[in-house]
C-alpha cells in the first residue's frame, strides 16, 4: 500500500483533468475490473454542474532578481487549483493578493483551490513570503479551463456469490494534488480491500468500490445512481484519512443508527479500545452527501487522524512522511473487519427447543480440539438465536468480537443446531 | 406588569365573588378583547358542583379592651376565605378554636381557606395572637354564601393567521386575594404575552388564554370545553408564579414527554442554564386538572419560585415587596420565547438533494453580512432536515436555541432550499 | 421450612429412581393437591432421551487394610451419581482415575454426576484421599441402570378464583442428593409458597408448580406441556439456592424485560436494597430451559447465593448448616412479595374526569384513620391512572413499594374513583 502511495504522490491530481485520468489508470492496473467512466463538462446534477475541465501545464513567478519562485513542477500545491490562465507583469503589492501562506505554520506550502469562483493565485512557504523583494514580478499560469472537458471516476463492483444480494458501498476520492493522509490513504487501502474482496470464496453481498473526485464526484455519481443505491446498499463506508499512526476516529452518519454505525464502533471497541468518536457536525468528506436527507445512504467512516483534525493537514507537510505502511496497515485491518463482520451477522434461529445435547454433535468439552469454540460460547449463542438478535447483538451481550462468536455460529450451523434467518435488514 | 399588579393587589378575590370580577374587569381593560363569561352556583362539572358566591364586606374581631383586631378591611388575609356569617359575643379560648397563625414565621399573616366546609375563621400573626388579653370577644364577619350567585372567569381567543390552525393554551388564575407571586405575577405577565401575541404579524397557532379561579374554575372551564381542547390543543402552560427574582424551575406534564415539555426545558436550558426541575410529584395548581387521565392536555409549567417552595408562600408576606419588575420580566421572557419556539419548531424537508451550491444562493460564506445565519447553521439544518426531524431536535443536536437556528431555517426557506413538512404532531 | 429440609436431606435423590419418589410423597405429604407423574426411560424429549432409571443401593471401597471407606451408606455423595455397577479389585494407580476430591477443599467430598456417558466413580475428600496405602482395592457399586424405570415429577396446579386466568408458574427441582441451598431450600421454600398460595381467598392467577429433576425435567416438562404454557403463562421463577443467608441475588430472563424481571428487580429494591444482579450469561439452572428460543418462558429467578458463586456449591458442605430458618425464610418473603405484587399489578383508569372531591367519599385527610393510605399517595395513583400505566410504573414513579400503594389504589377501587383495565400483557 505505500508503495503504491509513493507512485501516485507526485500526479497532479485535481477535480478533473489528466492528473486523475492517470490516477485511475495505476489503480485499474493493480484492479484490472475497475471502470473507467466519465461525464461531460456542463452535465447538471441535483444542484450543480459538472466545472469545466482543468488543464495544468506551469505555473511560477519570476522575482525582480529573476528568481523563478512557486514552481508548480517543483511541487504541484504552488499553484491555486482551477486557477485561470495568466502571464503578466505585476508589483508585489498586487501580487500579494494573489498569494497564501500559513504564518501559523511558516514552512508549509497551503493547498487552496477555487472550483467554482475564477481565479488565480500562488501558494507558498510563509517564510519564502516575507522574503520577497520589492519591485515587479512576472506570473505565470499556463491552464486551461476547458468548457468541452469532462469528470472522471472509477467504478468497481464486486459481485456477490449469492444471488440478490444487497450491497456494500465504498467509496474513496482521487482529487487532492500531493498529499498523503487526506488522499492517498484513501484510494491505496480502498485497492487493498477490493484486491481481498475479490478472493474470497464466499461473498453475501456485492461490493460496489468507487474512486471518485470528492464532493461533485460523489453528487455526480449520486445523481447517476441514486434509485439503485437507495434499493440495494445497506452498509458503506467513506474511505479518507486511513494512513497516519496517531489515532483512530470514527464518523457517524446522519442519525447514527445504521449498521454501518453499529459495525464501526463495535470493531474500534474490540479491535482499538481508545479511538475518537465524532459527532455528525463534524462531517467533511462525502459522507456530506451520502447521508443528505433524501439520498439516505447508510454511510459511515472509520478514520486514522481525520482531516481536519491534524495540523498537517491541507498543507504540503501532509506528505509520504506522515504515513507509513503500519499507519495503512491500521485503517486497511479495521475496514476489513468491519466487511468481516458485516458478512458473520447473521440472525440465526435454534434448531431444537431447550439446549441440545452437546454431546451428540461432538461439542461437548471433552471433545474439544484446540481452537474450536468453548462450548459456553456456543451455549450463549444458541440461547439467543431466537431469530430476532443479530450476531451483532450476541456478541454485544456477551461482550466480545463479533468475529470470534461466527465461528462457534458457523460451528453450530454446521451442525445443523442453527438455522439462518432472513437477510438482515437495517 | 408590576404597575398591573400593585393596582390588583388590594382587591379582595376568592373563588367567586365581586373581587374576582373587578379583577377580570381590569384585565378586560388592558385586553379588550377578553370574554367575561359565568356559570351559576350549582352548576354541576364533573365530579364537581360549583359553591355559592362568597360576599364579603367586612370582619373583624372586637378585644375586651376594645381594639378592632384582624380587620379585613385592613388586610383582605384576616378572613378565612368563604368564612360563613358571625356576629356574636365569645370567650378567648372559643375564639382561638377559629384563629390561625404561623408560630414559626410570627409576623405573617396566614392565607386560609374553607371552600367546601362551612366554617368561619381569621387569620392574623402570632405575635398578635399571642398578646391577646383574656376576656369575651366581639367577632363580626358580614358575608353572604349566595346560592344564586356564580362563577366568573375570562377567557381570550387570539386566533392564528392561518385555516385549520391547532391550539395553544395558556391558563393563570385570579382567586386569590392580596398575594403577589402566587398569584398576580400569573395574570399580569399572562396579560402581557397576550399583548404581544395580539400584534405579531403571524401565528401559526391559535392562542387560548383563560383567567379562572384555580381548580374549581379549571375543572368549570374543562367541563364545558373538553372535546374541543382535546381536539386542539398541542402545547399549553399554566402561568403561576413567574415574578420573584430566586431562581427558575420547570413542572413538567403527568409523562413529562409532551412538545410542551421539550420547548420548555429547551428553552430553560439555553435561557437559564440553572433551574429547578419539578417531579409531576410536585404539582400543586391547575396542571393537576389539566393533565389528568382523560383530559390529557399537554399543559407544563415555567415558573420561578414554585408554589409551596418559598417561606413567604400562602402568607401575607408574598407581596409586592416580592416580586420586582425583573422577577416578571424574567417570568415573561421565558414564556416568549417558548412561545417562539413552538412557532419556529417547524419541520423541513430539503428540496435538492445532496448539498446544494451556496454560491448560487448568495449564501456563500464570502457573501455573509453581520447578522446572517453562519454558513456552518445553514448547511447543518440542510443536512438534518428531512422531513422528519424537527427543528428543536436539530437544535438539541446542534446544541444551540432553537430561536437561533429559526434564522438559518427561515433564510433557507426564502432560498427555495427547504420546504415545511406538515404541522407537527405530539 | 427447616425442619422438613431436614427430614428430606438424607435421602439419596438423582435425576430418576427411589430417592425422587421418596421426595416427592414427602412433598405430597405437606401440599396432598400434588400431582406424581412419570415418564418411561427412552421417551423422546426434543434433543434429549430420558435415561434409563438409577437405582442405587450400595457402594463402598475396601482397603487393602480391610477400611471400608466412601460408604454410600455414610454419605450419598461418596458415589458418583449413575455409576454403573462394579465389583473388582484394582490397584491404587487404577483407583485414582474413579476418584474425585477437590484439593482447594481438603475436607468436602465433591458432587459429581455422569448422567449420560457410562462410567463409575467414587468421591472424597482430598485429605482421605492423599492418605490412601498403595495395594489393591476392592471398589464395589451395586446400583442398576434400568431401561424399563421412569423419570418422576411433581406438579401441583392452583387455580385462580376467577375464570380465564393466566398462570404463574414456579419450578423447583429434586434432583440432588444431600445437599441444602443448592437443592432442598428451593422445594421447602416453594411448598411454603404453595401453602400460601392455596388459602388466599382470591388469586388473579393459576399457579402451577413444578418440582422436577433438574435439567431433564425440565425438558421433559416442556416437552409435554410447551403449548399450553406459551398461551398461558405470563410470569414465572425457577426456585432454586434461597436458604443461606449471606446476600440476596437475581438472574434475569433472557431478554431481561419481563414483568418477572421487572418485579423481582422492583422487590429486591424496595425490600433489600442491597443484591447482586447477574446476567443471563451467568444462567445455570432450569431457567436454561425456560427461556431458551422458542420456548421464551418468562421464567427469572430470585436467590439467596447463587449456585456456583459460593464454597460449598456442590459439595458436602453444603449442608444443614448453610442454610437457616432465617435464610429460608428471606427466600421465601422476597418469592412470596413477588408474587403478591404480580397480584396487585394491575392497570386501572380513574372513572372521573379531573381530580375527585375527594371529601365527598370520606378520603380527605381530615377522616383519615391510622393505616389509611395517605391522601397524596390517594391523588397520585389517580393521576396516574390512565388507563395504561400498570400499578408498578405507578409506584417505580413514586419511589414507594408497589405492596404499600395497592392500599391506596384497593380504596380508591372500593369507593369507585378507579376502574380495572384489561388484564396485564406482558
Amino acid at each position: 500500500m505505500y508503495a503504491l502511495a509513493e507512485e501516485l504522490f507526485p500526479i497532479p491530481r485535481s477535480i478533473t483533468g489528466e492528473g486523475v485520468r492517470q490516477t485511475l489508470r495505476i489503480l485499474q492496473r493493480e484492479v484490472p475490473e475497475l471502470a473507467l467512466k466519465s461525464v461531460p463538462s456542463g452535465t447538471k446534477c441535483f444542484d450543480w454542474t459538472v466545472p469545466p475541465e482543468w488543464i495544468i501545464r506551469d505555473a511560477y513567478i519570476v522575482a525582480p532578481d529573476g528568481a523563478k519562485l512557486a514552481q508548480f513542477k517543483r511541487h504541484n500545491l504552488h499553484v491555486v487549483g482551477y486557477s485561470e490562465p495568466v502571464d503578466r507583469r505585476i508589483s508585489l503589492a498586487d501580487l500579494q493578493a494573489h498569494l497564501h501562506s500559513l504564518p501559523e505554520q511558516p514552512d508549509a506550502i497551503p493547498y487552496v483551490t477555487s472550483y467554482y469562483k475564477r481565479t488565480w493565485g500562488f501558494c507558498l512557504s510563509d517564510r519564502e513570503r516575507n522574503s520577497l523583494p520589492g519591485g515587479d514580478y512576472q506570473v505565470k499560469i499556463d491552464s486551461v479551463l476547458d468548457e468541452a472537458g469532462q469528470l472522471d471516476y472509477g467504478e468497481l463492483v464486486i459481485p456477490a456469490t449469492v444471488a440478490d444480494a444487497p450491497e456494500i458501498f465504498l467509496s474513496t476520492y482521487v482529487c487532492h494534488p500531493s498529499m498523503a493522509n487526506n488522499e492517498l490513504s484513501g484510494p491505496v487501502v480502498t485497492v487493498a480491500l477490493a484486491k481481498w474482496l475479490q478472493q474470497l470464496p464466499e461473498r453475501r453481498f456485492t461490493y460496489r468500490v468507487v474512486f471518485i473526485p470528492e464532493t461533485i464526484g460523489a453528487i455526480v455519481y449520486l445523481s447517476q445512481n441514486l434509485d439503485h443505491l437507495k434499493q440495494a446498499v445497506v452498509a458503506g463506508f467513506n474511505v479518507s484519512c486511513v494512513g497516519d499512526e496517531r489515532t483512530y476516529s470514527y464518523l457517524p452518519t446522519r442519525h447514527g443508527d445504521t449498521i454501518s454505525d453499529q459495525i464501526a464502533q463495535h470493531v474500534l471497541q474490540h479491535k482499538v479500545g481508545d479511538y475518537v468518536c465524532y459527532s455528525f457536525l463534524d462531517r467533511g468528506s462525502d459522507e456530506r452527501q451520502y447521508n443528505a436527507p433524501g439520498v439516505d445512504l447508510p454511510v459511515a467512516s472509520l478514520m486514522r487522524s481525520k482531516f481536519g483534525a491534524y495540523p498537517e493537514y491541507h498543507t504540503s507537510d501532509d506528505n509520504l512522511d506522515l504515513i507509513s505502511p503500519g499507519g495503512l496497515q491500521g485503517g486497511f485491518d479495521l475496514l476489513q473487519l468491519s466487511l468481516i463482520c458485516l458478512e458473520a451477522n447473521r440472525t440465526y434461529r435454534a434448531t431444537v427447543l431447550c439446549e441440545p445435547q452437546l454431546s451428540k454433535y461432538g461439542l461437548y468439552p471433552t471433545a474439544r480440539k484446540k481452537g474450536d469454540p468453548k462450548p459456553k460460547d456456543l451455549l450463549n449463542v444458541l440461547a439467543y438465536s431466537d431469530g430476532r438478535t443479530s450476531l451483532l447483538e450476541i456478541a454485544r451481550r456477551l461482550e466480545q468480537p463479533l468475529w470470534q462468536l461466527a465461528k462457534a455460529a458457523n460451528t453450530l450451523a454446521s451442525a445443523g443446531l442453527l438455522e439462518e434467518c432472513p437477510p438482515m435488514e437495517n
